[in-house]
């Protein structure tokens, strides 16, 4: 046996890679050369799905990293602590890391990266974004010297999920996100999901990549889905769109600052990622020379991210084939500064915005000469109906500076004429 | 400089990969290692857009590949000899080789590839397939360890486009051909890409990746898009099909035969390769545990083609950085053996056949007492209208093995009822 491996976690994710490496025909033959020789878990008498003898199983996590034996440490045991710590002391240890954990990658990124850089090894963390879809090696390597200016992603799963069933069904997000909970496809604490964070998490680590630069995790803009309702989905359809939670990292020129930030989008019915549906992600990236790629895949599940995982794990003992010191830098992580990230206010974009308004003439006058004090532009303004005694309007603006759209929006607010703006979402 | 290139070729492709590597500012910093040593080309006088010292062109093709100084042989100018040749010579000469040549892969990959073991070297082929989407890295590193069951790719931008353009005005294909050969969609000789050609030298490519072995290509059963019509379009569509030209290569178990195949097919309208339309490609693969990726992007073009063929260079260069002599076993080419593929007349698939009918009483029950002679299971079997005098049958049947079908309709065509047979299609 050549490459020993030492698990750390033995929940969804671990389980399916145990499985995947425990069944080795018909795949690659260098899996051959992989021996899982320990995993750490935190109960030695829980019921497993797959059989590891008494040898390979210990509650001593520590004692893995700091096995001298263990060649690759495989974290799958998620969440922040200890999982970081055991990280940097693999690392430090001078053993090649595989992680899942977008969580721990987004926000230690920058120390995790660094020690591996000096002790010589590789971190690698396909299954972080995008469960099995190929996108951080593509990224890394095959579309590594193109000038990336756009990453547009759906990259959760249950967000995706529950803004589908709203869309087909007509229902609304409480609904769908009970339902979905009762079928698993949404946690009891649903925050990370609907929030928009794990997006967060996954965006900021594709901007990394995409740009060349680290991401401060705070600086990424965050809105989850908590706020869509049927009725603008309904609308939006009528205009010819759908609505995605879109996570988005953006450069319009190379010396521009980034633009790195999740919400809910409406998207264009034509537009590529508008049919990525249920709990599908893809990944769309736009570069010069290469025009636009799409990556499209399962985003989560055992099966596919065991897939990501042991890829990582392949991939790093065929490098160690090679018996080399010295590290290729496409694999490696290069940069140690930080992206500039531009404020949300300086954002470019178009946007809809829901008004409901005391039905009296010249309410559609008034929204106008407001919007047009600040220089947004309008693409089209429409009296849709009525909730009610008020009657319902829905704006969509070309391209403006989010700062404007803003302080025209406060203005309207204060129209005797407005009842309330009870949505407002940005257009691709 | 570090690394020296010798271009073989300043054609499309060419010359967008010396743009490309000319203009390094904004990409990855390993570009700058790159030096654009030679280039070969056939006449010395001819007008180019991109600036080469004198030094660095040459006609004498055959200098490149035996000149000591050149690390990395970037074969761009197509065609099956000299680029064969040169290929292998500079193989034979410890050279590592980057190519676009898909005609060259398909036809010559069992030598070029023992040859590039032998001396100990890589043959980089990303270009070959799907131009700029990433898709031969992915099948090689990131989904090495899955046990791939199917690859269904759109692969051809030409007769994509094509189909794309009769699905949408609903004309005939000679027209839309005449109009893309006038954009320059299509070539002046349209066969590699309108007769299935192109589409084939690429299935084999991706399923020899996939599948782990080498395919002899007069084994890819290949049928082109002249004989499809709009009528068929028009009828699929109702039926809630496109039509695609698609190739597929498939196993159905780890030991059985694989199906390799380049035809026009009915693809429902929910399927993830039914939206992808105009001179797009995509790659769909389907494995055990990944379940179902998709690759989508730009099949063609000076600039999509040209990140792929850098994009194998610069992982070269990063390889080279490592100072190793061992070969990667993920990106050197490990298997030998040919696949055994299977006739087409075991294949098990869906098809659908428009018959013209003298309308009397009785002929659809003709037409199903003969497909049922020989176990073919119809999903449906409808009367569309009338051509003239004749009625119009359209039959669309379950799974069948291809043998029976083709024994039934040698039966039906038998009949005095049926008048002729002007489509037959396989659906998916």
């Amino acid at each position: 046996m050549g490459v020993k491996l030492g698990i750390l976690g033995l929940g969804t994710v671990g389980t399916g890679t145990v499985q995947l490496l425990q069944d080795k025909a018909g795949r690659h033959p260098l899996l051959q050369e992989i021996e899982i020789y320990r995993v750490g878990v935190r109960s030695l008498d829980k019921h497993r799905t797959v059989e590891l003898s008494t040898e390979v199983l210990t509650t001593d996590l520590e004692s893995i990293v700091n096995d001298p034996a263990v060649d690759i440490v495989v974290e799958v045991m998620g969440g922040l602590e200890p999982a970081r710590s055991l990280i940097l002391k693999a690392l430090s240890n001078g053993k090649h890391v595989v992680t899942a954990n977008k969580a721990a990658i987004a926000r230690f990124g920058a120390e995790i990266f660094t020690t591996a850089n000096q002790a010589g090894v590789y971190v690698m963390l396909e299954a972080a974004v995008g469960g099995g879809i190929p996108v951080i090696q593509p990224l890394k390597q095959s579309l590594s010297v193109n000038r990336i200016h756009t990453v547009t992603g759906i990259v959760n799963g249950t967000t995706n999920y529950i803004l589908t069933r709203m869309q087909t069904e007509g229902s609304n997000f409480s609904d769908v996100l009970a339902d979905a909970q009762r079928l698993g496809y949404a946690e009891a604490d649903p925050t990370a999901d609907v929030d928009g964070l794990d997006a967060a998490d996954k965006i900021a680590i594709l901007a990394s990549l995409s740009f060349g630069g680290r991401i401060n995790l705070q600086d990424v803009y965050t809105e989850g889905i908590r706020q869509v309702s049927k009725t603008d989905i309904a609308y939006a359809e009528k205009l010819g769109f759908v609505i995605k939670l879109l996570a988005i990292a953006k450069r319009d020129t190379p010396s521009s600052p980034l633009s790195v930030r999740v919400h809910p989008t409406l998207v264009p019915q034509a537009h590529p990622l508008a049919s990525i549906n249920g709990v599908y992600n893809a990944i769309l990236v736009e570069g010069e020379p290469i025009g636009q790629v799409m990556f499209f895949g399962p985003g989560a599940g055992a099966g596919a991210t065991a897939s990501a995982v042991t890829s990582d794990i392949l991939n790093l003992v065929a490098v160690l084939k090679t018996n080399t010191a010295v590290a290729n830098p496409l694999i490696a992580c290069g940069h140690q500064e930080y992206c500039q990230i531009a404020p949300m206010a300086e954002l470019r974009t178009r946007f809809y915005a829901r008004f409901l308004t005391n039905d009296q003439p010249g309410v559609i006058g008034k929204l106008g000469t407001c919007f047009g004090n600040y220089g947004v532009s309008l693409e089209s303004i429409v009296q849709t109906g009525f909730q009610g005694e008020l009657a319902e309007i829905v704006v969509v603006t070309h391209d403006v500076r989010e700062g404007n759209f803003r302080q025209a929006l406060a203005e309207i607010r204060d129209l005797s004429a407005i009842e309330s703006i009870p949505s407002l979402l940005r257009v691709l």
